[in-house]
């Protein structure tokens, strides 16, 4: 959830001072739009880390509009007024009529998030608040309100180096208090109930959208253009029911992504590839005969990535660790007439696997927010949902000890290539270039992007992603099986 | 929510016989359809109290239906395969495909609601699994289903007498085991458990149909009728999305309802009346006058009923026996712009009271479901998802100590016109009648089904609704007001 807002994004002056004027421009007239138009009301969450510079969009926001149509709600501790009322009512009191802005720097998830962390309120109170957040939010849609919700991220790493930075500078010093370094001890904590709590509240029509906070202009830059293409689609969409099907992904406003970011150099040479490949099949073995993992657990593989980036070779090495009678490989293609039949995940969960056994899929479920979206075979709606229906479907089988290990396998685009070459001139091999991997390879781009928000809203703390530098076979090979062991070991 | 299912129902014979073969052929007809155009698959859930014909409503619809393309699963305990995997996993495998019938007697909410009676599991995880379910069905619907929930009912004495009559009839005497009486004893709890998941997952697309179970007739007849009608409307909107945004609300198969059942003729002799009248405020001043209410409570009481049915005068009697400063009078009319610019609710979210206050709502929330559905002033859609934001909206208000108590004032239909004509006649109360109000007299129908409606969806344990008699001023008048003393003292 929060892989693509650990990158280190970061925009330069330049760049940044280029682009601002237009943007501010550009908002101010959308805003100019909106209030005429008194459509829908716009309703923007500011939530996320300490530090994360929340407090800095607000007043940007402030700053940016035209503040006469837009109310900025600092959410602190509830009146007496308030207290003596359910816990929406201030928020209900708050919210920005049709035409207008409304900003809640802390919102109705703060009260949530910040009592589970701090051990106010126990598990199950935190799953009725999230399901009536839920509601609340549907019913807001429901009635033409644009949710954008902002959750500003700082890896505990950068969290650290801004506190001390800020504690150094004496001009900065008084802003760090002895609070501010408790909060910081409970980092894992608040880490992990947000990211559980994101996940759970990240709808189709109102997602969450993560943003690192580390740089200034990067983080102004991302706020303001998603706002801006927020309120344009909603305008020009003209009916507030159509605003809220389509919230865009979280746009890149540096050319860095989780794709990116990977160093696809990452290489084994032959020998030390034979070294841990036996060591590592041998681990494996091991694991997936203890009696634990045969009454109690189960494994699902869950292998995507880039066309000839070598998903068989892989998903060989792992089977060849595996008694056959325990393992079972699906290979995912167009669906059958009995899939089509049924709902998108029918023909995933017919191959859920029972205590002890291994289903290793060979393409998954996630094809309906790689393929389909790309190829348009299902509508944007229905891939928007998906993410919240995988995850879904991934906390059913974790709850019930299925583990789950998800692979994306990248390779570059001329590493594709070559690859491609390669085959045409091996016959035995030619059977495997089609003329669809030619075309999808135009499609590169738009592949980068879906994979990225593929990993955004569905790596989660029960179901990682494990992005794989597929450049080098052997590299691969060895992590997956890494992964697997890794994975099977935390288990038991 | 059981309120229409507890009206002894019946259908006779000759009307029952002259109906059914015409009912199933068009049933076959329908069905026949639906597997020609293969555009959604129908999920029939049958749940409900035992006893109440949930077998034999399973047994008719295998009779009454081709039963190539209808296919029955009673869900029972779990196999070990079964036990393996995530508890949702037994029931996706028994989806029906697109163009097909499948019937769950026992479904997903079955170990659910039976675990939470026997405690086996907690409040907690009950509300777990229920929001898995509305996110389960909410799936099935956006990818097309057409969901229809039966709900078997039978009132606590119609049970007892059913257990009796079996164990006394020597043919059926096998059927009633000690586990039948030990259930009947739980029957309170299961009742209370039903009520609550039935009310968090009665969706707009799926909506729970409570069908009175005393009388097999009334019974065969109630599904036959709604599955008609659901299956016809599915197939001639062509669209799968379409269907599931307007389930047919229950329908009435013989003339018995709510608001039929009342019995008008009730009085109170003017004698009496002052008596009780002098009593029960009385005992009403009191009550809002302790310290607890004070401290602890408020009161929202809610106002609706036919036009001339007195709501004016009962509210006077109601406010002459509270302290002035503490009571709030909200009369409900056309939104003002302020509110038209806000989601539905917000005009009513923001006089909820605080601590120790009564507000009265002459007219309310429930014009969604009432006026605006009638006179077409919101979309169907609009209207049906209110229900559920009207009952998430008061769970709010109780969970924070507010009480509510709702009133519908009905007077008959004579009653009415005499009213009127009394009021013509009256020319200080002249201004009273008008344009609109003939106008929706002549609605009486479609307002009766609406109230007998919004009764089955939103009477709940937590906040029921009271009909009030309202032929006889008095008689209406004391039956308020010890309602809200009964309300105030069961808090205290």
């Amino acid at each position: 959830m929060f892989e693509s807002a650990e990158l280190g994004h970061k925009i330069d002056k330049q760049a940044y001072e280029h682009e601002v004027p237009q943007l501010r421009e550009s908002l101010l007239d959308a805003q100019f739009d909106l209030a005429k138009a008194k459509k829908f009301p716009v309703i923007v969450l500011v939530g996320g880390v300490d530090g994360a510079g929340k407090g800095e969009t607000v007043n940007l926001l402030n700053e940016w509009m035209d503040p006469r149509h837009i109310q900025v709600h600092a959410m602190d501790a509830p009146t007496p007024e308030e207290r003596e009322r359910p816990p929406m009512w201030r928020f209900w009191r708050a919210l920005p009529p049709k035409g207008k802005i409304g900003v809640f720097f802390g919102s109705w998830y703060t009260g949530p998030i910040v009592g589970k962390v701090l051990g106010k309120i126990g598990g199950a109170e935190l799953d009725r608040r999230i399901d009536e957040i839920n509601r609340f939010e549907k019913m807001l849609t429901d009635e033409g309100a644009l949710i954008i919700k902002f959750w500003f991220h700082l890896s505990k790493k950068a969290q650290r180096r801004r506190l001390k930075a800020l504690a150094k500078n004496p001009r900065t010093r008084w802003r760090v208090t002895p609070t501010d370094w408790e909060r910081f001890r409970l980092y894992d904590k608040f880490r992990r109930w947000s990211e559980y709590t994101l996940r759970e509240t990240s709808s189709s029509t109102a997602p969450w959208i993560v943003v690192e906070g580390a740089d200034e202009r990067y983080r102004n830059l991302t706020v303001g253009r998603i706002l801006l293409d927020a309120l344009r689609e909603g305008l020009s969409s003209g009916m507030p029911q159509a605003v809220v099907t389509a919230p865009p992904p979280p746009l890149r406003v540096d050319n860095l992504n989780v794709i990116q970011a990977l160093d696809l150099s990452q290489s084994l040479d032959k020998r030390d590839y034979r070294k841990a490949l036996e060591a590592y099949q041998g681990r494996l073995n091991l694991l997936a005969r203890t009696p634990e993992f045969k009454k109690r657990y189960s494994l699902v593989v869950a292998y995507e990535g880039v066309d000839a980036g070598g998903k068989g070779g892989n998903i060989r090495r792992v089977t060849a660790a595996i008694d056959a009678r325990y393992y079972t490989i699906i290979p995912v293609a167009a669906p059958t007439d009995e899939e089509r039949a049924q709902p998108y995940l029918w023909r995933f969960w017919r191959h859920v696997p029972g205590k002890g056994r291994v289903t290793i899929f060979d393409r998954t479920w996630y094809g309906r927010v790689l393929v389909e979206r790309i190829e348009g075979f299902c509508t944007e709606a229905d891939w928007l949902r998906a993410y919240g229906e995988i995850n879904d479907f991934e906390e059913q089988l974790v709850r019930s000890n299925i583990l789950i290990a998800k692979f994306w396998i990248a390779i570059g685009k001329d590493e594709q290539l070559k690859r491609f070459q390669n085959r045409e001139e091996t016959s035995f091999k030619r059977f495997k270039i089609t003329e669809e991997d030619r075309r999808n390879r135009e499609k590169w781009d738009a592949y980068e992007q879906a994979v990225c928000d593929m990993v955004d809203r569905t790596s989660t703390d029960i179901a990682p992603w494990t992005l794989v530098e597929g450049n080098d076979k052997y590299y691969a090979r060895i992590k997956v099986l890494r992964t697997l062991c890794d994975t099977i070991e935390a288990a038991l």
